[in-house]
């Protein structure tokens, strides 16, 4: 049976690519898409998320916005990773769907609380600012959500800071809300996600696809690898977001780790870090675990398949 | 024109009598009744406040429940002041209506939402988890709402630690949010409502209204004297909420001074301080001002007034 | 018998002052002075206090200077109060002593450790580098000591910042080992000094003195009262470090109440606050007591009568 | 030319290695050692150095005794690693010559300035309150040692928490003072001493050299074995302090990685940690490098050939 997820996103370009993943591939079904603050403005990254289900031909999926900024911190954005726009590179059609009327909060809620317990995975792909307010405003939720599987923080690597990773730093409360509950938590962070370079062998393979979806995603790309070589010295650019989608569908696609892991919400050098205890022995009510290695073609090929599947989009 | 006021309270013996003047007042007009975690459970405060409604015949004003936790910190209560139950000392009736269906933070919401621009007043006097996560998902409420005038905090005086008072330690988090936005926020915090206590004089003149109400708040400001005598070595019993409510009805009732206010979120010695910079000048677009010197008589007549105009209740 | 003191201080306009009341003072014996970075660079405090030793006739005590930055945080100065040379205003004459030849630390824990134990009194003026090292480098002095008054912090004041003051915030780590050592420590604070104004009625008191001395601590006064005009809002200017030594002369020159202190040293707002706890109950083994009121005409006759006894100082 | 080096440590049994390491090995000329409080109290640990010393057969090298305490933070030793004596196992002989009538820190300052810049390089493996105390007396220190070769931290690894490592934990401080310091400092942390695991293949080639000193590095081994087992979960003990003075030696036995290090001191989770940024690029004036890899065979090797050398000592 096809794992029902939300995705709670700010695309930006790998959230662009993992929303493609995710409706792409059969094995998830995506249930509602949700929007916050992060690469770029809340008005911005709506409008993305809009304009790419247009590109992908989703239909019958909720959509909603969430949170225009974080809990306490002012707000930071990244266009030095992903432009003025939060989407820069290819153009970008109209949406041609209406926003659902509910906030995102609200949407999350009653998404989780309409199915049975166990059912539904939230997968951020952000700051973690509406899944924090949504369990803060109906606690009940952190039973009933099956896990939580996030592209964020990093155990050993850092890019905002030495230690910290943008979509926790950018609200550190937040994922100090989300990592404490007692929902199952895997950290798919820069440990696991430096490893998914867009190669010149991946891009090649998008580029055999030869579908408007394709040819958007290599668009993405192109823009996505001259941002990361100026600012982060990255050969070919890292496709953080997908990989925590690839994970629900396939955890065979990493090796993933238990440990303890907390947010430092205090420290002049390492707020927002994802501070995680590898020392022995693991607790036995640890319910964070984080990944590790990638399987680099077994992903890749994840994402090529669902380009595949989704094929040339009617307009 | 009667203020229209939201209270959002933790009863607390305290919250009590603050509902009290507020219900019984005629220059307010209580919309709305939200409760949260903070003197005790929200279930336990929650209760006690459709109980304090009954005892005051408060009818046609929605009460509905909201946090039961801070944002981030975790749980804390104040049994040492307060009880067991949140507000020990009275027999408690059974409630005679029900909560709204909503949750606190939507009721916070709509009713700012649906009344004109600078008409909703906010009085919280507890723990300020639902205001801030109320200004997160709807952050145009900062911009309607007249004024905050909360119970919280101290520019030179604390009772949780030397420099923070309960209401804001216990979330520090919410009350940086409540304390940054863009409204006016009036604090009264321990400096001023130290001055509040409840003097033989004052509780001769409660006892001499001789109805139920009274008679009630009686029972409440002894159960409160005793608990701060042992806890806080004070001879008569600080009555901190009401006088939040009392500002509301008539601002001569104190004296405040135009200062800026911020939350200290990372001392080890100060987590939870209402820092206020009373420094020369003090900036132009300042927004918050604090109590500093409160009327006693005035202050207590006012509340001595309001059980009058209650008057005996009928069951 | 005349108390021994050690005067530790970075002149500074007020530590300028403070050498002169202690040396005319009879009822202080003068035994060292050290000289530590703060008002201004190591290098200028130090020509600064052995200028002052001139114009007021010091001889045979020894002078030495210390560190040349605080422990842990950078080198911050205040020339906005004391002007480029520290000690602007006046023209100085040129040294007509060399400094002792050891190490500030090691002359404050030689004349401790020569005398009996409760003779010397250590009187810092200045952030509390050179003390804090002096007990790490010999702890025995803390037992030694007979007490430390120092200038610096505030219970309810700030300068540096809304909660802090600068000889405390410039190097706290150092003021939190002088805090917690064993020795009781009398902090005389802004709460205390703002009251030590240089009103027309105190320089009219000086100027009749009609010595050289006299002239020079008007000039001092003169350029104080336009810095504090312009920087902190002040009529006439707070002199904050002659108090300390005032409180050594005669503890009836101000009231002091007993209360714990500690330092905060990690807030982010509260950075270097002197976190002074007065709730119910002092603690018995409580060793600190701050300084509340200050008579401020007793205060100003111990200088003027100092400035007396000086006279004219044969060059 | 054999390489000047001071040890300050505090034995401790893996300092009690890189004593008879660093006695024992041509390359390296001891010319002071100095001791701190850390594996246990500074008593205890000097008495364990000069035990050390006669074991080893050590002669003509001043002994110093320096800080009973951390800078800031309360003592804190690690009998669970160390025993009760900071050396428990082997039995230890009386000392057979005095400490230097010096502070470690005065001994540290003189010998520095006593030589030629570039002439002495100072090998810390416990807390570095000795050294901060000396480069805050002697600032000029900073320019003329060679640089600091440590045993303490780790950029990926943790023991006393999370993220920090005993030797730093236990006096941040201080080693903030050192880590921002001028002088080059290379980081032997937690990352390259878990490498350097006593495998059996270890304990017999130090049993096969024969004589006392090797039998009482066996003893050391076998009650370290046990301690880490217990508490850490190795199955080998990692033998720390011998990395430091291995580095120096020949700076072949490991790699190293050149990145910027700075030290958490106000963090809830992280206090401690030695914070290092491996983005790119590597800052020009970056003067701190980290360990990375060991060769565990050529360290072990040092370890067994300056046991041959020291041979059996004349009790």
């Amino acid at each position: 049976m096809a794992r029902k997820i939300i995705l709670d996103c700010d695309p930006g370009h790998d959230d662009a690519i993992a929303m493609l993943l995710a409706y792409g591939n059969p094995d998830i079904d995506l249930v509602a898409v949700t929007t916050v603050v992060g690469n770029q403005t809340l008005e911005k990254v709506t409008r993305n998320a809009l304009s790419v289900a247009r590109i992908a031909g989703i239909t019958g999926v909720p959509f909603a916005a969430g949170s225009p900024r974080p809990l306490v911190r002012t707000i930071e954005n990244a266009p030095e990773i992903h432009g003025d726009t939060g989407l820069d590179g290819p153009d970008l059609p109209e949406p041609n769907f209406e926003l659902d009327r509910r906030h995102a909060v609200d949407l999350i809620i009653d998404t989780v609380m309409s199915h049975e317990p166990g059912e539904i995975t939230i997968v951020p792909t952000a700051g973690l600012t509406n899944i924090a307010l949504a369990v803060r405003k109906e606690p009940r939720i952190a039973e009933r959500v099956r896990e939580v599987v996030l592209m964020g923080g990093g155990f050993h690597e850092g890019n905002w800071s030495a230690v910290a990773e943008f979509n926790i730093v950018i609200d550190p409360h937040a994922a100090h809300i989300v990592f404490n509950e007692r929902w199952p938590v895997t950290m798919v962070g820069l440990d696991l996600t430096h490893q998914a370079l867009a190669t010149p062998e991946v891009t090649k393979k998008i580029a055999d696809v030869g579908t408007e979806p394709a040819r958007f995603v290599l668009e993405l790309l192109d823009f996505f690898r001259d941002a990361y070589r100026e600012n982060q010295g990255f050969e070919f650019p890292p496709v953080h977001d997908p990989c925590a989608v690839a994970y629900v569908i396939d955890p065979d696609v990493m090796t993933v780790r238990k440990a303890p892991v907390d947010i430092e919400l205090t420290g002049g050098l390492t707020m927002g870090m994802t501070v995680t205890d590898f020392r022995w022995p693991i607790p036995e009510d640890c319910r964070t675990q984080v990944a590790v290695k990638l399987d680099h073609e077994r992903f890749w090929n994840l994402v090529v398949d669902a380009l595949e599947r989704i094929g040339d989009v009617e307009a």
